[in-house]
């Protein structure tokens, strides 16, 4: 991690001081973005086409903790969970507004550091950061991210179009940024009773990188295009893959099987879960944060899929009255349940 | 104000079930609002006209105490806080998306409160409420909005376009908001001293309500377009009149010339200033929260406007080598300086 040598006080800058500084060097990059940082606020052009707009707040002790955070980790996060709702809607993310509460703890360097790896989403994306406001906050780390995009009307999906027999997709694998997360908690609780031992997190980058990075799938937005195919349904999946299967199922008016055995799992995500005495496919399931995308198909469209592997089906739509269902690897059925990572019952201590 | 009877525990309902608690009943009023609540992104539809894009973040101890803020106020301001930046772009203002960071400290119907407040600015200013995130808070009370208007292209204005000669002008009255902050937290002292002596706030209901529930200028905007006056900057008081002009005048790249004897004061915000030892135009040049809108005109327009009792000029537009300065009823000469209430500088302790 970024060394830190200088300790500036945010104060001296004052409110002004600091958006200058921090927005000085950010240069527009979409055709769209007509102003951006400077006036009382952005003026965009979608010639035409939709606009598109989420929004996501982020806060300390809820979710992140400081402690094993990077905050350019943190600040590329910010940015990417926030993308991946405008992907999730088959459409391109052009722009982000920032706001930052900042507790008198944060130096300028620190502010930096966060600027830094929401700047880096932002290049990486093609997003232009147009607009925010910083304060300052009594208590922890603020962000509240607003992402901006645009989509053809006809390339819109939203979450109420999956028809029976429409075949259940998924990117990527899923459960490892839980696990990830439990492997960040355990090893802070090591370091906390002996300041002496030093994480141990070798070899276990690719859950931890699930957790403190993860990358919105824009990617397979741009696959589905290339393959002529336009899903009936889609959502991204930050609460869990039961939570977001159940969004797509009861706005849609219909049900589902999921079979577990069909289910990506990293080799990473399984072991380290059983290290945990954890079932893999219940953090896959409940665990959320994945940011992948799920989506429904036409069982017309498989052939044009069929060969990629990083697309997997793993159910199918069904009628209304049929459920929602989950078939387990030894054939047994659960019903689905929408227990997935809920930021109120979170804090309960 | 409303009588809290019913306590209902919000991590009763989880996430979810708050979301459609609070938006089951929302009407959507504007055509560009062709989805809303219940998506990964709202969809709009601005048909070729510009879209205007802003965002502001309030959080309690900073921005609001809640020991004197009634929930339907705060939510109310909120609202118009961040409606006030699409108006000081001359545009109209058509969606807001709207964050909220709860402690647990909140039962359901405290936020009902709250999120009626919103709703009732959303309609009065016929605004669709679109979207957003609600979480929890391990703090106090956090709001994030997002505000999203449009304008057709010819008709927006900047903060850069003032001309040397133009007017500056100002709606309504300032340092009000400020005044009114001082004496409920006066009143708020009192009462803690004393919890028997109840907040004495009889006849001073004009700059209480500047404080609490200030209300967007959109009727200037109107006004304005009814007049056929395009203004050539304009900003809203946020942070006072002093810093809202240098704004101005450095991103024109001008000086001004402004007039103590003509800054539009209600004579109960001078009273009420007295009273504090306070000087009322330094309320109106530092205190900020006006929410007024400052806006420079061509000489030209100045038949149009003169018989307007709520717009006021105050001075004009120089050359920049000419400076910033305000001469004052004794005619003195002072450099304008930004002390506008600073989010930074207000948490020292």
């Amino acid at each position: 991690m970024f060394e830190q040598t200088e300790k500036t006080d945010i104060q001296k800058l004052g409110e002004f001081g600091l958006i200058h500084h921090l927005t000085q060097h950010i240069h527009i990059k979409n055709e769209s973005t007509q102003k951006g940082v400077g006036d009382d606020a952005a003026v965009l052009d979608f010639k035409g086409k939709k606009t598109l707009v989420s929004t996501d707040m982020l806060l300390e002790g809820i979710h992140f903790d400081l402690a094993f955070t990077p905050l350019k980790h943190l600040g590329y996060k910010a940015i990417q969970v926030n993308l991946s709702d405008i992907y999730a809607m088959n459409g391109t993310a052009s722009q982000v507004t920032v706001s930052l509460g900042l507790s008198s703890k944060f130096t300028l360097e620190a502010i930096e550091e966060l600027y830094s790896g929401m700047l880096l989403a932002c290049e990486k994306f093609n997003v232009d950061l147009i607009g925010g406001d910083t304060t300052s906050s009594r208590q922890g780390l603020v962000i509240s991210v607003t992402s901006i995009g645009y989509a053809d009307e006809k390339d819109i999906v939203y979450r109420n179009g999956a028809e029976e027999g429409d075949l259940i997709c998924v990117s990527g694998d899923l459960g490892g940024a839980y696990v990830g997360l439990q492997l960040l908690e355990r090893e802070k609780q090591v370091f906390l009773a002996n300041p002496n031992i030093q994480p141990d997190l070798e070899g276990k980058d690719y859950i931890v990188e699930r957790q403190l990075k993860p990358e919105a799938r824009i990617d397979i937005v741009d696959l589905l295009k290339k393959m002529e195919i336009k899903p009936t349904s889609m959502i991204d999946i930050s609460d869990g893959l039961a939570s977001e299967v159940l969004h797509l199922t009861h706005q849609s008016k219909k049900g589902c099987k999921l079979y577990e055995e069909k289910i990506p799992l990293d080799p990473m995500t399984v072991e380290q879960a059983r290290e945990f005495g954890l079932d893999p496919t219940v953090c896959a399931l409940n665990g959320g944060e994945d940011y992948e995308l799920l989506f429904t198909i036409k069982q017309a469209d498989y052939d044009k899929m069929k060969h990629d592997v990083d697309i997997t089906i793993i159910g199918y739509i069904t009628e209304e009255s049929a459920g929602n269902y989950l078939i387990t690897k030894s054939g047994n059925v659960h019903e689905l349940k929408a227990q997935g990572w809920n930021a109120f019952t979170s804090t309960e201590s």
